[in-house]
């Protein structure tokens, strides 16, 4: 099996994550933060926040927040910031981790939206965004590398833009933590959300939420903390505010590990490697006539995601004869991200998406190609 | 190390959970729902909520919707359900996971709230909940066990209750899922949030909450389903609505290792043990003199949980004592309940909880006991 689908999950995740994960299923148990014990583990969230902190630049590491994933960490950002009447601005290469939350939040009367159409290319000029402020623009979301076609959108001239304009900024991650350098003090980004199973190798069940100093959102779930559990009102200080309910005690050890392993290779080395396999898949099935390829064609731009069609065939079924008859595995579809595949054209079959990840090497890409060649072919 | 503080979470787990975890670190991560590859661990989510269904007699598994904890399962409930103007029932031996989102409602000016007060010695009368029922009552929310003092709420009288007057009745069953019987249709309960982590031997980073057929919750995360990928809105329909984002695959799985366990051990008969040890360590507590105890008295009141103060010595200094000289881990404080502390008259101090799990032994009771007498003698 040849697994090259890593803008879904990393996979394999580093020897490391394996270990810390079954070294902390079989202890973790008796700490846990809710007993009278402490081990070495209990100090394991904290670092964790830390090792974050450092890989975007954020001065204190009681800033990072935890959640299930990327996706809850996207609706404590959105439904803990906004109010009544706010107006918020994204772009049409969102995930629908970002769109749902603001659609719904439209669609019950709460806020007014607008949606900054990308080119076909999936590329967005930050410029189109100023129009579009009003006086009660509260937030502007976006990607920073989108899922579909890994773009990368300008985060740093619209962080610019938000903050001249007074207008909070998020960011989401989920392709780029761990891949891109991400800055959120020099960036001007107001909350970063991020999830933990993708770049920075844990395991699926993590992510997290940077917010900025200054910055008060509204609990989307309230609870026991684990400690200070004399009021009946949650804590009014981070981490604790935005985390009720025991933790992902094994998720954050497998995390940890992760993070270590990205330090350790650097953000940089790790990206050069991905971006290389991403080129030389694009250039190769550039040649082969009858495949369609998505996205941007300058090396400069492409990221780690090559997205492609074949023909006229349903990218179900190109997967499909991908997965079982050359044993690849892809992801093909809608990627949860509809206005996507509408600015690129691709809407309402898809595409098939691949994703390059650390640990592919040009012979995966090789045999991609041939693959493709070969169904091209048919 | 003796661990007997189960009630925060069991330690050990079984074996087979271990075991779990550690095939699914390291094989999950080509499929997870999101990638053209199928395999056996697909199924694994599917298969624990069949697992749940059955151990709660929920007739469809697609009732049983997976969350992060137990305490984002009664968010959801909770917050899901209220409208403006609602009035909530609930009582004075809850846990922070349902009294905070309750207050927070009830602060914000959006329900009204009364609670209903317990004896002293934690028991809870169903009749006292009739009179506070208004026109504009939708819900009643209560522990089945309490965490505190292991007291049992009469939950089947109160479904009745809530059924004759047609409010909607939540369990809050983090102490009882897989020691005590449930059964949600003969129990008439609408809604049961559970933690995985606790007698069901999954993971921490594990829970659910069932949802009767009929009943519409106002979902607190919008997202990717990882299908469905197509409409801008979350999809109307169980479990997928009310679960967004990449799920904790690695959770479910451990979790689902842990329920078989149950299931092939028997909650009967490991009710039948705990009980007999928390039995045993009251009684054998109960003679030393110096040491008082909270909560029932009587072996068939008694469940797993046994709460207790050293003359007046502080709680927190009896489990310091307890884990550094005698290597005994409990759980002191105030256990994420202040009103059950203000019922029993242990606020604000609050006691030493000591909750035998199913690996623990008559020869662990002993050594508490002996432990517990050359404390109080000192």
């Amino acid at each position: 099996m040849l697994y090259i689908n890593n803008a879904s999950t990393s996979s394999p995740k580093p020897e490391a994550v394996y270990k810390a994960v079954e070294l902390c299923i079989r202890t973790s148990g008796m700490s846990s933060d809710r007993s009278s014990f402490v081990s070495k583990l209990d100090f394991i969230p904290n670092e964790t926040r830390a090792l974050i902190a450092k890989l975007i630049n954020a001065s204190d590491p009681t800033q990072i927040v935890f959640t299930m994933n990327g996706t809850e960490a996207l609706n404590l950002a959105i439904k803990g910031i906004l109010k009544r009447g706010d107006h918020v601005i994204t772009t049409s290469l969102e995930h629908n981790s970002v769109i749902r939350p603001l659609k719904h939040l439209e669609q019950d009367g709460d806020i007014e939206l607008s949606i900054v159409q990308a080119s076909s290319e999936g590329l967005l000029d930050p410029n189109d965004i100023v129009p579009l402020i009003k006086s009660n623009t509260k937030l502007i979301v976006t990607a920073h590398i989108t899922n579909v076609l890994g773009t990368t959108i300008p985060i740093e001239e619209i962080g610019k833009i938000a903050a001249q304009h007074n207008i909070k900024y998020l960011v989401d991650a989920a392709q780029s933590i761990g891949f891109a350098d991400i800055d959120v003090e020099k960036m001007n980004i107001d909350m970063l959300a991020f999830p933990g199973h993708k770049s920075l190798f844990g395991p699926s069940g993590t992510g997290g939420l940077y917010i900025k100093k200054g910055i008060d959102l509204t609990p989307i779930k309230y609870g026991g903390t684990g400690n200070l559990s004399e009021p009946i009102t949650q804590p009014d200080f981070l981490p604790y505010k935005y985390e009720s309910g025991t933790p992902n005690t094994l998720g954050i050890c497998g995390l940890n590990a992760g993070l270590k392993f990205v330090a350790s290779e650097g953000v940089a080395n790790i990206r050069k490697h991905e971006h290389e396999l991403a080129c030389m898949l694009y250039e190769e099935l550039s040649t082969i006539k009858g495949v369609t390829l998505y996205g941007p064609k300058s090396p400069a731009e492409i990221t780690s995601i090559v997205a492609f069609n074949v023909k006229d065939k349903n990218p179900m079924k190109v997967a499909n004869t991908l997965i079982t008859k050359f044993g690849i595995i892809t992801r093909p579809g809608l990627h949860c991200a509809p206005l996507t595949h509408q600015t690129v054209g691709t809407w309402k079959d898809g595409s098939v998406r691949i994703s390059a990840g650390y640990f592919n090497t040009k012979e995966h890409i090789d045999e991609v190609v041939k693959a493709v060649a070969a169904i091209t072919a048919t």
